[in-house]
């Protein structure tokens, strides 16, 4: 276990020191958020892999979801675990370290040394809690931006990510066309969904209720919300994956026992890993970062500031889009991806549409699913084809 | 607002005197649940409606689900609301109070009357609370029997009910197949799935989770659970619905506003509506009742006592069933009632199966369905003209 592991009360500059990168900018070069806040001093932690070339002309920038982080395709700090795209990201992967640079940085709002809640609040010095500016997908991009700018690197050959990162990657495209060379949207929806809004203010809601989070100043009461971050991660987890997928994975089988109890123990297997999922992902994760990236995803609606029609969000554009969707996530369904397609289609835009036959739900795009893989690899090579960069070994 | 409204640390003694009638047995009679316990003194509250015949041969048991009661065609006495199926039970309606007799009880375990976790233990002189033994649907509907047994009456034109209620209906036709004419079991299944243990566990834990439950004991600690009990109920509700219900009904829509607000208030209808949900249940039902009749559902896999196969539950069944899904029900889905149908055709059981096209989820059997009207008054009229029951008004 790192020392970055949270404890109670313990303070949150551990995690200035995680096995990563660090962009610091300062208050004369603040982030400019949607809610009309100017953020000053912005870290954004990030990992990168792989060279960039003298070109600079292969650098994949991935985005994470919800509860992901910079360590994309290296260990996890805390958990230990390998990186989160492990499937994905590396040598001769689909997204191949060898040939390409990929940046991969800790969102905007997030917990992993990227600015957020948990970010001393330079004007008070407590962390900023809920103090913290309301921010968007949009935000998050922007941000993104104000790294590649640091990091002078002029466009991107290729934008990725699946779920929030699936959103990051539709508004890259929409407000940098010209820095977007290609995108791969996988398990996203361009507008966040009603049923969506409502599970994500069940999770807030169960946080809200745990008394440990004190109106979001635990830090300063040396308290942790593990109760209630627990409860919506669970929440969170069913949708993430599908009915087949719980039905085969666990279907009524009793955990370590013959018969059931006829009590409120985890009888059944899926209640005990649903418990796990909840216990050990307050370990890694921080209640308010929770509450405004839920939020930030549920003010998602692309075609709010394109007069409601999607399309207009990519008129006239260069980018190439390969769109991705799985047959059972019924979080973000083919329906959702399909209708980034059909506004892609609406203004001719060069669009691959890959709807992969899978049970796993929503969290396929994080499985080793080679059909996802076959799809990724043939686009992004197409894609940096005539950007100077090697081809793929045989 | 009634008297019956629940106050923290109010003795429940008002659940004595709702407007219903009341089966009370003596420690003589105890009520055999599956958990080896005999539960003694068992109370039932129940309300009738329509008059019993002279042949006995027209009374319906309306079988509630997991947060019904009695008040199935009446005004309920805590929230003012109509019964909660008066769009089914009452005159000339397709169940006919004008020709038959109904009776619906409060289940074994929950809070309005019946004997449950909030009852007094005799044995202490204190509320139940955990206390309470774990009982399951086959144990419920032992009560309903024994309820039967007091009223004389020899046995059933039609058990009836949605979601729990179903899963009552199928137990009371596998056990009792002499005492049920014919069985409507909507919205229902054989066995609990593993995504459906899932979500209640996940509502189970928001309650463990609020300080205020206090192991179950909050009656003796006066405090009420409030907040984990509404975020549990929220996370149900969704479940309730469907996707299309909740996109037609909320869509995107801003509550009382132009803008987000940029904050965690209710900006969305859907959360709005969400939290209402949450906090009109908290007045009406009780934690540890939740927990319980969650908990049979959990348990309920009729299949379980036959082998493990369902069809031998239903064998030489004398018993008619209509068995009614609907199409937009993920959360006892179309497959899962086709299940029970598959059972029956392969024992030759006299079963007709109905589904209905509704986008409006899993509670389209508490809504205004003409469809579901039509096919249960045409199945219960072919299954009261046998029994000397006069015809439906024409």
């Amino acid at each position: 276990m790192s020392a970055a592991k949270k404890q109670p009360g313990k303070p949150t500059s551990d995690k200035d020191n995680l096995p990563c990168s660090y962009a610091r900018f300062g208050p004369d070069e603040p982030l400019k958020l949607d809610c009309g806040v100017d953020l000053l001093n912005l870290t954004i932690a990030y990992n990168t892999h792989g060279t960039l070339n003298a070109d600079k002309s292969n650098a994949i920038m991935i985005c994470h979801a919800l509860t992901g982080d910079q360590f994309v395709a290296s260990e996890h700090p805390i958990t230990g675990r390998a990186g989160w795209w492990q499937y994905v990201v590396g040598p001769g992967k689909p997204i191949d370290t060898d040939r390409f640079f990929v940046i991969c940085t800790n969102v905007l709002g997030s917990c992993m040394g990227t600015s957020g809640p948990e970010t001393v609040n330079p004007e008070t010095g407590k962390p900023y809690g809920l103090e913290f500016p309301v921010f968007t997908i949009a935000d998050m991009v922007r941000a993104q931006v104000m790294l590649l700018d640091h990091l002078e690197i002029p466009d991107l050959l290729c934008v990725a990510g699946g779920s929030m990162g699936g959103m990051q990657a539709l508004e890259w495209a929409a407000k940098y066309p010209d820095r977007v060379c290609s995108a791969i949207p996988i398990a996203a929806a361009a507008k966040h969904s009603a049923q969506n809004i409502a599970f994500h203010e069940l999770g807030r809601q169960a946080i809200f209720a745990d008394p440990d989070w004190h109106g979001g100043a635990y830090a300063l009461k040396g308290t942790v919300p593990s109760k209630g971050l627990a409860v919506a991660r669970m929440a969170a987890h069913i949708t993430y994956l599908s009915e087949p997928a719980l039905h085969n994975k666990f279907g009524r089988n009793l955990q370590d026992r013959d018969k059931p109890t006829f009590g409120f123990e985890a009888d059944f297997q899926v209640e005990s890993y649903l418990r796990y999922q909840g216990s050990t992902f307050v370990d890694r994760f921080d209640a308010n970062a929770y509450l405004y990236l839920t939020r930030a995803m549920d003010y998602f609606d692309l075609s709010t500031e394109y007069g409601g029609n999607l399309a207009n969000a990519f008129r006239d554009t260069p980018t190439r889009f390969c769109v991705i969707s799985f047959t059972s996530d019924w979080l973000f369904p083919t329906s959702e991806n399909r209708a980034i397609v059909e506004a892609l289609n609406a203004v001719a835009a060069n669009v691959s549409f890959v709807e992969i036959e899978s049970d796993k739900g929503h969290d396929s795009f994080l499985l080793d699913v080679p059909e996802m893989f076959a799809a990724m690899t043939g686009f992004i090579d197409a894609a940096a084809a005539p950007r100077n960069i090697p081809q793929r070994a045989a």
